[in-house]
């Protein structure tokens, strides 16, 4: 059975209370429900972490290198600035696909620009918390190459 | 029923022939193809249409207006420094979502900011020709809101 | 009789429809209602265009050079990027002047740059569709010197 | 009656002598007596001002709050560093039409940017001196709204 | 009784033995007995935190949206790259102050831009250890509003 | 007695009028009025003095390098570009401190920047009219060193 | 018989009536009367087409590549911008040499930069429509290797 | 008998006693005295002001233009920033030298753009108070031609 | 007997699996074997820690300020943004030394800059491993001064 | 019979040697014989030199302006920052034109600017050495005027 | 008797041949005569050289340290990249003005830096040859101090 | 025997007299002593060049090809500017190291850019004179491999 990590990078724990009207009013616990569902139907394996903690991702990154078949992340906030966390992301060979719940080319300039994006397999923008859902099924789609 | 417009825009009609190794090697009429198939699972209506030329992807989002319950646009190039696509888009209701084939963000520069995705409801990047068929449930999702 | 073209660029066939709050509920039709009146009141001729296609108005303003006492152009998104445009209006004498319906300066970055402005002889900008009306007393203005 | 204030900000009161190539021949007292003349013509109060102090022509600005029923203002060098005069103009209530006589776009990079023109209702460029009789057209059409 | 969270950031466990020319020779220990004087004389309750981890700065922002009236916090360099913290801030409802002791303005480039000050209430620069008093003081005038 | 001065500057002879969704409602009088009764309770005489002329606060400044033992400034939009003010305030040897009604950080870019705070002692910022009363107790503190 | 292909772009047309101090007093009629002589010459076919419209240019492109040997192009201002164009060019085998009349270097610093120019084989810069016969002779010489 | 201004600009009435370190510990009666001593041996007239308000200084320049043979400025912070002083310069005939009397390219960033020199004839940069007696004999000799 | 503290950034427990191309195929335990050979050889003592917490990385370097003789750093990506690792550095007396494995010049533009080099002794780059050796020598011999 | 001077910079005694993969395999040795090969065939004479000394390349620049009838340089990496060739050749009356055998504007950044290119005549740039003999062709072409 | 050296940099042998609008018709020679002169009524030495190579003049401006008592250099376009002549001169301990012959701020914007003026005494702009003699006044009032 | 080439650039030979506060107290024959010490130690020869004139230095990297086994370079300021030298670096096939005897981290902004690195094995920066030494062992252990 395939298997399959998704992590929520910081501040995603204060989803659905945090800005509702940028980040909507879903919050993790829905966004895990709707996945499980997703991996039933699927008939894969999804495990869900997130974390505040730059250092914990790497970790949960090297160790899914060994662990799982591909990777969805929203890396939050370190989208932005943690080479770091590309770097560990350019570290293992299983595909990752970056999401983002809000259309982040619609605010801050500072949001435009991803700095883990080069590394990964393709990004999913402002499809709210649906958009994890794509991201596991083009990860599926693309296994079955 | 659902009617859905997907708009490629310059150049896209050398998918297949045009650089491989960047843009895969399945051509626009493979994509076409499997729209259909995917319309017809999901009981919808799609129409594709390309074009090399800037006025007539614009005429061809204000008629959407009216027309059709979504679009699905892979501006090309446009995507770069096209304003007056921007300005269609931000001109009408219904719903866009922009699509690229390859991972722009691992490629030049100049290919790494969209002028159009502020005025767009999401992105999906870097997931060959199966991004369009994850916009179209995208789109068919939003409307089930 | 002096003859004037009036020039609207891409999107402005949406005025009235199109983002009411940034360019008001005054559409195409009134604005080009206003100006014929403007025509039999100064006893001058003025013909209204508008086209979506970057090359329709570059063969428009080639075709002014000989027909046309002046021309009155809004070049819409054009402005911002098309050096096609700005050296069509370098490549005739007659006098050209800009206008823009909404005040570009308090919008996106982006519209605060004009390529169009160095060649023309003046700017008209955030007075409405009374602009034009303006742009067309100024041209007659100029030539009565 | 009402009332217009007209304020012509440094180096204004050298028209005619100052760099007649690009500022034209005509001197700040022709332009004082056209805009009487259309003054008389229309049924409205003008009144001129000009100064080379920044802090005189922000007095000025706010004592048009309460005794004009528009401004028109040619801040001359003011334009591309004032925020102080910015901030003036944001401060009051009754509009305020920006003009310049030389098409600013053509001269110094410089003067391509102005901080002032965001908080204004509009700007006329390049069109010599007549451009503030247009200004005063455009006020009064403005509040015939 | 109100309560109020004071966090200090990165390096600021070495205060008073760190670059004392720059942030003068009181310690973290001095500091925190100043705010309990001022916690008695107010008759508030302050508790004091101090890590070098951006994670752990994190989850205690969003811990304190439930249990204090306010925080005064001293990001460090966080200041000039946490985006994530940004966002913790932009997450909860209680407000922020943020204190620097040394006059950033003063000091290299990097230090002039605040990631966080945008999220903030207000910031309180170069005023040492002092500045934390104030800002507390700060916090009991708003929530006397 | 010690001695104060607070300098105003350009528009603040506004404040209650202008932007009160920026600035707040409560104007000079009601700040020069907290000030004075400020000035009681710690025994300490303070001058309030307003401008929007450059040249007459450079004066002030200048002048009050011998008649008191400390500024308060908020130089309004002169913080944004007025370096003659920033030489002045380096010029003379009693402590300099910088306020700022709204948080600047959050408003437009050119905000961000203050020439002035490199020379000054320190910032308050964002604390409504409350921070020139904590600059005045900054002051005192600063001197009781 | 080898073929090749000779695109100009907008306002070429213009050519020898457009600021003949920038690109001389022959017109595109001598261009191509030249070119039809060193076809002769060289017992070559040369067909030279022209258009304003960006969209035409790309048609003309995507054609050449099965029917031509090679092609040279001037593509006016949309040499600057057109990354459209760039795209088309990229998605054919044929060599293709990028043409311009005069030095851009020494015009307008939006001139300087060619987003054509790293796709193609070359360019040949300034000397006037000589610069197209050499770019055919090159594109013979190339073939010859 | 000729005639020259020397004009001062902001913060130069502190010479001596503002930063000596930076200006050096002469002041400006000094300054003045020495251009006298000058004056006389060289049989010319010469005046000296100085002001820290912006619009007194044009004012000046203006009144020049009549008055005197030429221009000695030393336009302080004003060198920076002040286009409106440039203008002033740009709108008279008589030459303009100006005087820096620290190096300012040794200095802060901002000190090494001057928008005034691009409109004055040249530059005397870091040569103390004997910078203002050279700037004298450039404009004698200048004369002399 | 001296005491060397090597510390490793984030990702550099992936070496020798990690991009070998990059990074060579030398594994961090290859790496701290040669390490203690050469302590062995110098007589000293030498600790090697790796971290991919930020946050532990400046724990570490705080309390090498007292346990050890000098540290030899390789932030890894952290090189280029953890300004808080910056000011850990800056915070102790014990020399430290950069080293980087790969030439950082040859990569990514954001590899280029280093953040914490400023208040390193020296950097090191693009030796392979034998870079963290050639760094013990270097303090070794600056000990010995 | 007309002279030419062609000048190769540093580097060029390399061709052939440095980097074939993008100078191509031919060295100096042959490009000086295809020049002579050309020369004998257009009846002119034609001298050669190379040299890796700026100054040397300077004084040929002014030597030529009295003994040649045009110059063709490959500048080399002089190209990307010599201002002081710049103002060698904007200080003679014969034609330059300049070569570049690789193109340039596929390669790194700083060769996308030559400071060059504005003082000479035109640029031939990506046509392997037979650039050089087009470049004659052009200057014997433009003799012929 | 005090000893001067005068250094020009590369092209200054072309003075009074190359662009005589820019840079006066005075040649070289001209120049040194008037400097000789000046020796005499001042009773100093001045030695007066030429180059257009960068290692002759920092061989020169070492050699000066110890033989002459002052330097006037115009790097003429070494001014705007040589940071070796600019080390060079650091590397002394006597005095060093920078002399340009034109108003370099009035021309290219290359020209608007220099890089070795902040480790110069002082720079003359503008004042033609005259003010390689206002240099050496410049360096015998320095030495009377 | 192994062969290597030690090539110091501009100002070098200042070592010792130029600035000791940057670059220490030793001298340019002090480094050479220790280099021969180190050869004798070694088994290698080492060759020690320095010149001013970076034409000769890039003929010494183009003869190092062929008789020596490695470079250690210190191209002082030419390490900010000079592309020649970077083309020359790029044109040998040796191993070629870049040494700084400062740490240019801690210095000018110009001095943080090396055009040279990118094409060199690698850099050993801030580890004075004895930086040559490492860089040796550096080369010789590469040569191990």
């Amino acid at each position: 059975m395939r298997k399959f990590l998704v992590i929520n990078g910081p501040n995603l724990n204060r989803l659905g209370v945090r800005e509702p009207a940028v980040y909507g009013r879903e919050n993790l616990k829905t966004l895990e429900r709707n996945l499980q569902q997703l991996a039933e139907q699927q008939g894969v394996h999804i495990e869900c972490v997130q974390s505040n903690h730059e250092g914990v991702i790497i970790d949960w990154i090297h160790g899914a290198d060994e662990n799982f078949d591909g990777i969805v992340i929203n890396p939050g906030a370190f989208t932005h600035y943690s080479y770091a966390i590309r770097d560990a992301i350019a570290s293992i060979s299983v595909p990752v696909l970056e999401v983002h719940i809000s259309n982040v080319h619609k605010r801050e300039a500072f949001r435009h620009e991803s700095v883990t994006a080069p590394v990964t397999a393709g990004q999913i923008v402002g499809l709210d918390i649906y958009g994890y859902e794509l991201a596991i099924l083009a990860l599926l789609q693309k296994k079955g190459e």
